[in-house]
């Protein structure tokens, strides 16, 4: 799915921009399909799928017709280039046995770009409809940030045995600020989790395609929370570790037979060898470095940023009910 | 439910504390019955209640059995004291027409003295079996933070309509940093009503009585998130109204004839009139200031503190899932 | 000092107003003076001045060069009303012995009407030339800012010392959490008189004039953390405190033959007799309540609001030496 | 300067580690000096320095004497070992030109190991005198601390820089959320700043040496701010970048002539080339990646971790005044 436009000066709706490519535009028209070009980013996964579903990334005007279109093409379309993030820390990781997750399973995202590419009339879903635009950017959203909630709330679950893992580690397992800062992750990990529940609870059925929408309140609710209080959540795992989290040696180190016996003696914490205890670190560290560009931003930015959610949330919970108790409060309304 | 204890010096077991009575205890025990003495403190409601119910107030060691006591009376039984709290704000607001809500329907709390009360056995449920009295301390507070998480978000959508209705009257309605604090009020209560719906829906079955428990991890997530964001509530709905939430003129002036015409002229919103703008900052007043002591309090403290939820969620909370995904991230386990 | 116009519609204009008097200003010229219109809200203390000073809110276009107005009249000029609020709880609280602070140096505010009066020439400092509305409107926030960051910290001394008195009344002064919530009201002083300390520190001479001003970085950090930092101080300190903060009889009951000795003997605190530890209660009652909308308000609005602080700084900080790092740093300029 | 010992089980005191040499230890003394064995992690820059110096790292009790041991030697001392971390990252970075603050002036930390190493008397500074151990471990904090305070606001500079010019570059410069985020980093350098300036401002001399100390309150206040509020500041630099702060394309991608005329393209700013915004990314990638485990550690807990400034404050602060202003307020006292 490339939804993101590169979007040049972002202060500009999609024609005003000085290259009329910046959002994914109708080059061209004709009676068997519509030639496109422009640019997407952030694209997930893309090298690994057989479709590419391009839709737009916001609302539209008038003037902004030949940017409101969706389609789905082959990745192998001519034309259609996906230029891969070779993600720095993760490939070098991949040749170092001290970086575990990053050796399989990684993210790959692409700058997805669309060279006049030709999409046939039966593969497009919208073709200048600038009124629907709206309201496409904004369904997929919701089903992204639903899963959003849910995969979050694992990953949350990996800090919380990490944190968990090291006080006992250290030894300072039973330590009034150590225990609140696992308590936090769980608070993390639990309120998405709470979210997710409730937002499939309250799920929303379209009448007209029977089809199930998330409950868009509590999707969102649930994606600020795990947006905002990612870099908390960072703070807690890390001052639950301890400085080993940056200088802990290298897997190399341990099998270098002049000084694995001092790491061996000295690394030691409560119950726990030294090899063990400095691999939970050296996972730490691969959470703060490899992958730190790509977490940090993701939890920050993937399916939707902060300011999308709030403005989802303002423009989306319905006031009535609340307006009315105020006013009943108040003593304007005498009944509730 | 009578069940916090007056607990003298908190760094003491209720057997280690000076005076005897400073945790509800047995006085003495005869074929008939047993005679308690001590005292109890933020008994809601009790002065509308027919029979009020004494629990402990926490876990107890052998030492403190004669404290491991829980029984049920009668309001009139002889030597119970209930010396309830005028609400100073609120009871002067009686007679204030300024003060809506606080007209009707106003709390009431009580300090609860046992002055060598009688109690038949067939009244009392717990006498020195000191093993259960961390077991009772614990389940009522259960179902009582399950309520507050509900009744807290009622006051949530309180707080949002007149954040809403103040927004607009001041015509800032579309002013960024007021949508956030609007939004983030939002946030609260539907954090809180997440929780309670997958407290709800989570909720764990006893097999020996068939009693349905809420979820006791949702339970003291939403909990800890009702304690710990009320007064960001508060600085949010307070960032919206403006100065007039401490300055606006009484009901009165509004009636006097000198001055009536100076303020419906000068306090007029966008599309308000001065009077319905200023019942909303005496609404907002009255929560700041009568209800001031008790809103604030109450919901840090009521059902249980902060602190009480983190001790709670640390030691209920499963970690087993958690340990062997980061064992398994770090290299240390093969499988998942 | 009377700043603040009444706004009507805030996202309007002085000019474009329904009402013209929304701010104030000049509504007629003439040889001898002025004659002026409108009203401001929230002038503390003026009913104590021999002298009121009117300056104007906000910077101003030509359209709006009416309201560029500014100067000073006695409290006693014909036509000028001060409409004072009668602080509902602290005025009940002067017959209330339980209410200490309230008894005396209590604040006032005015509602300050202008009612076609007339300033003679002498005493008009502005009329008329809007292009140094803005500069003017500005000026005075910063000294008041900087007694702002200075009598907050004073505030915030009294928090920690009842604090401290409260946690070590309960025995509960050695608990980690605890000590947090004593640090965390430490942190809320000692930031405010950093900042104080560095506004003065850095303080700006203007050369002309050889009036020195505060540095307005530093008094609008220390500002917005103020503002921003009250409400999690309150949690601080209900935190410490517990429920008796809303439930704590009154100083009548310990004086009523029939209950006085339940309470002196139930309510005492670790080493601390039952009427001492009652009126920290009582003291921190009245702060919540007959104070609270008084001091939420004002701990997040006097002075100038959060936003206020927020725009000031975004246009005030010198971004050039930052800009210049982050280039070198990003390999665009080679030398620092 | 190596302080740290590794400690081994935290819960622990020196001379109840199942391993003796858990704490640096003297192992055996003679009359020309004494022998000591144990090891010290993140001993900073210590392969550039010709001495070590070694501290206790917390205070004693009579039977850790022997680990109540202070000392500087050569750094080519027999049985002195330094075991350094190559930074990963920043070492892969080396190569690679898309990183570059990497390529120099990179901090080195080691694992100091004391293998049976001989220290003449005329090197010793203490050797079993227990009593001055916890003033030696608090003495150096002081200066190290206020150190920190200083050096972080430069770093906070180059955030602030970095945000601002990514702000523009994406034309999102004037977005209320963006300044609010830009001001959140404003403020967090300038607290910083004023809690230096504050801290030089109150030093205090110690009579009989005439050494000047930095004002040890308002260090640690600093000191807990930098560490607290890092994890916010992130939030706020990647809240202002967007998403390529992780899928910017590399350097490399700019030099392939297949691509880089889409990346010019495509990746253009407001008013700003493709390669300087890509440089920018590319920045940002680097703080968030190859430097996140060092920054993000370094930020929490490098001069002392969240716990050690909450625990100094506690103990420092003078508490006489504010109980005395809580006791006036509380009508307990009758003057001030």
């Amino acid at each position: 799915m490339a939804q993101t436009d590169v979007k040049g000066d972002r202060s500009l709706r999609p024609h005003e921009q000085r290259d009329p490519d910046l959002y994914v535009r109708i080059v061209e028209r004709n009676k068997d399909g519509i030639i496109v070009s422009g640019a997407k980013v952030h694209t997930t996964q893309s090298i690994a799928a057989n479709e590419i579903i391009f839709i737009p990334t916001r609302n539209m005007t008038e003037k902004d017709a030949d940017y409101s279109v969706a389609f789905a093409i082959p990745a192998n379309t001519r034309g259609l280039k996906l230029i891969s993030r070779p993600m720095k820390g993760v490939e070098s990781a991949l040749k170092d046995p001290s970086f575990i997750m990053g050796r399989r399973n990684v993210e790959n995202e692409t700058l997805t770009i669309l060279d006049n590419v030709f999409v046939p009339w039966e593969r497009v879903f919208l073709a200048g409809e600038w009124q629907f635009a709206g309201a496409m950017a904004v369904m997929f959203p919701t089903y992204h940030r639903f899963t959003a909630i849910s995969y979050r709330a694992a990953m949350a679950d990996l800090m919380i045995g990490l944190a968990k893992l090291l006080a006992e580690a250290n030894g300072v397992d039973n330590k009034s600020h150590i225990r609140r800062d696992i308590v936090n992750l769980i608070r993390y990990k639990e309120t998405l989790r709470a979210s997710a529940i409730a937002a499939a609870y309250e799920a929303q059925k379209d009448n007209n395609t029977g089809i199930v929408v998330p409950n868009i309140i509590m999707t969102n609710i649930g994606k600020l929370l795990a947006n905002t209080e990612y870099t908390n959540a960072i703070q807690n795992l890390v001052d639950v570790a301890g400085g080993l989290a940056a200088t802990v040696p290298t897997l190399q180190d341990f099998e270098n037979p002049e000084i694995r016996g001092y790491l061996h003696k000295y690394l030691v914490g409560k119950d726990t060898p030294a090899l063990e205890r400095a691999k939970y670190f050296m996972l730490l560290k691969e959470l703060l470095s490899s992958f730190g560009a790509l977490f940090t931003t993701a939890m920050i930015h993937a399916e939707g940023s902060i300011e999308a959610s709030y403005i989802e949330l303002y423009r989306s919970y319905k006031y009535d009910g609340s307006k009315k108790l105020a006013k009943y409060a108040a003593g304007l309304e005498d009944t509730l």
